[in-house]
C-alpha cells in the first residue's frame, strides 16, 4: 500500500493533446510528480486530438490516462463542440465563437473530482493568459477563485488538505511556452493544436490556434515539426 | 427573438429526479423564471432516478429538459457511482461512501456552462445544509465560493453580467421543504431519493436517503407517497 507521502507527489494533469499541456505534464514529470492524465472525449470537432494526448501521455511514461465523456456537445454554443458553428480563420474582437463555455470550470472540476478519489493534492493544467485569445477562463484571477472554491468543495479540504492548482505556463509566451519543452525534450511533432485538425492530427495552418502555434516556433527560434494538410 | 428581458428571466435548474430538486423547481416556477431543467448520466446506480427527472420535468412544463452523459464512472471512488463499494444501511461517522467527490462542482460547471449558451442568468441547485448527511459541496460557504468563481469563469461574467447560485432548500429541514412542496403540489410520488431503488424507482426504505425522506414526511405531517420495494 501506498504512503501518504507518495500519495502526496501524486498529480492530475489536465492533457488535450496540444501544444501548451504536452508542456505542462513534461514540466510536472521533472518536478518528481507522479502524473495521471485526464483527457475528455467532450464532442469536440475531430478524434486527432484524443489520439494525441494518448500518445503524449504513453510517451511520458505516466501511471495512468484516463478519457472521461462529457456530452458536452448537447450543450453547444461553441465551434469547437456545435457543427453549426464555424472556426473563424481570422481573430474577431473580444471572446471567440471557439470559447466553450465554462469549459475550464468543467475540466478542473472533473480533475478535482479524480485526484479526490487518487489522493493526489496536485492538478496542474496549461491555461496561459499571454496568448489566452479572450478565454476568461484562462486568467489568473478565474484560477484563484477556482482554488478558493476546490479548498471548500472536497473532503480533503474539510479535513485541511489543500488541493493545489498548478498553472505554470500561465504568464509565459508562446514561445517561452516552446522553449521550456523544447529543454525538456518533448517531440512537438505528436501534439495537434489545430482547432480543425483532421483525424490523423495533421493541422490546418489556418486558424487562429495554427498562427498562434507557428509563430510561436519562429520567436522561440525552434523548427515547427507540425503536419499540415496542405 | 427573445427580448433580453425575457432571457433574464431564464433559469437552469439542476434536477436529479429527488425530493429536493422536484421542490426546487416547483418554487422556480411559481416566482416565474422560464425553467430549463438538467440531469446528469453520470453512471449512477439506477435508471429510476433519471427516468423520475424526466417525469417531474415534463408534469412541471418546463422549456427544455436535457441529460447530460458524464462519464463519472470511470472516476469512482463512490458508492453511487462504483459497484464495488456497498451503500450502507446506518450512517458513519464524517463523510459517508455515498459522496461523490466534486459532484456538486461538477454539475454546477455544466450548468454554468448551459446558462452562457442559453443567455441565463440563474441556476438553482437543491442542496441542503441541515440534512446534508456530511456533504462538504453542500455547505453555504461553499456556494459562495462557487459563485465568487463563477463571476470570473464565463463570457457573461468578464460582461459584467452576474449568474446567480440559487440555494433556496439550503437552511431548511427535510420537513420544512416536504411543507413547501405540498403548499405547490408537487407529487412526490414521482420522485425517487433511495440510493438503492429499482429501474422502476421503488425504494428500498433501509438506506440513509430513505431513512431521512420518511421521517421528514412524519415531521411535516403530511403523507407519505414513497413506493416501496417491500
Amino acid at each position: 500500500m501506498l504512503q501518504a507521502s507518495d500519495m502526496s507527489k501524486r498529480a492530475v494533469i489536465l492533457l488535450s493533446g496540444g501544444l501548451d499541456s504536452a508542456t505542462v505534464l513534461a514540466m510536472a514529470a521533472e518536478q518528481g510528480y507522479a502524473c495521471y492524465t485526464l483527457s475528455f472525449d467532450y464532442g469536440q470537432r475531430h478524434a486527432g486530438e484524443l489520439a494525441a494526448a494518448a500518445r503524449i501521455a504513453d510517451k511520458a511514461g505516466v501511471r495512468e490516462h484516463k478519457v472521461l465523456h462529457l456530452g458536452l456537445d448537447a450543450i453547444g454554443g461553441s465551434a469547437l463542440t456545435d457543427a453549426a458553428i464555424a472556426v473563424p480563420d481570422h481573430p474577431s474582437d473580444g471572446i471567440p465563437v471557439t470559447y466553450v463555455p465554462a469549459r475550464n470550470t468543467i475540466f478542473l472540476s472533473c480533475a478535482l473530482g479524480w485526484a479526490e478519489v487518487l489522493g493526489a493534492r496536485h492538478i496542474f493544467i496549461g491555461v496561459n493568459a499571454v496568448d489566452y485569445s479572450g478565454y476568461p477562463d484562462c486568467r489568473l484571477e478565474y484560477i484563484q477563485a477556482f482554488q478558493a472554491m476546490a479548498d471548500l468543495a472536497t473532503k480533503a479540504g474539510v479535513e485541511g488538505e489543500k488541493t493545489v492548482i498548478h498553472t505554470p505556463l500561465i504568464e509565459l509566451s508562446k514561445s517561452g511556452i516552446i522553449q521550456q519543452g523544447a529543454r525538456l525534450g518533448i517531440d512537438y511533432a505528436s501534439t495537434v493544436s489545430c482547432y480543425r485538425a483532421d483525424d490523423r492530427g495533421r493541422a490546418c495552418g489556418r486558424c487562429e490556434a495554427c498562427r498562434l502555434r507557428r509563430e510561436g516556433f519562429l520567436a522561440a527560434g525552434e523548427d515547427d515539426p507540425t503536419v499540415y494538410q496542405h
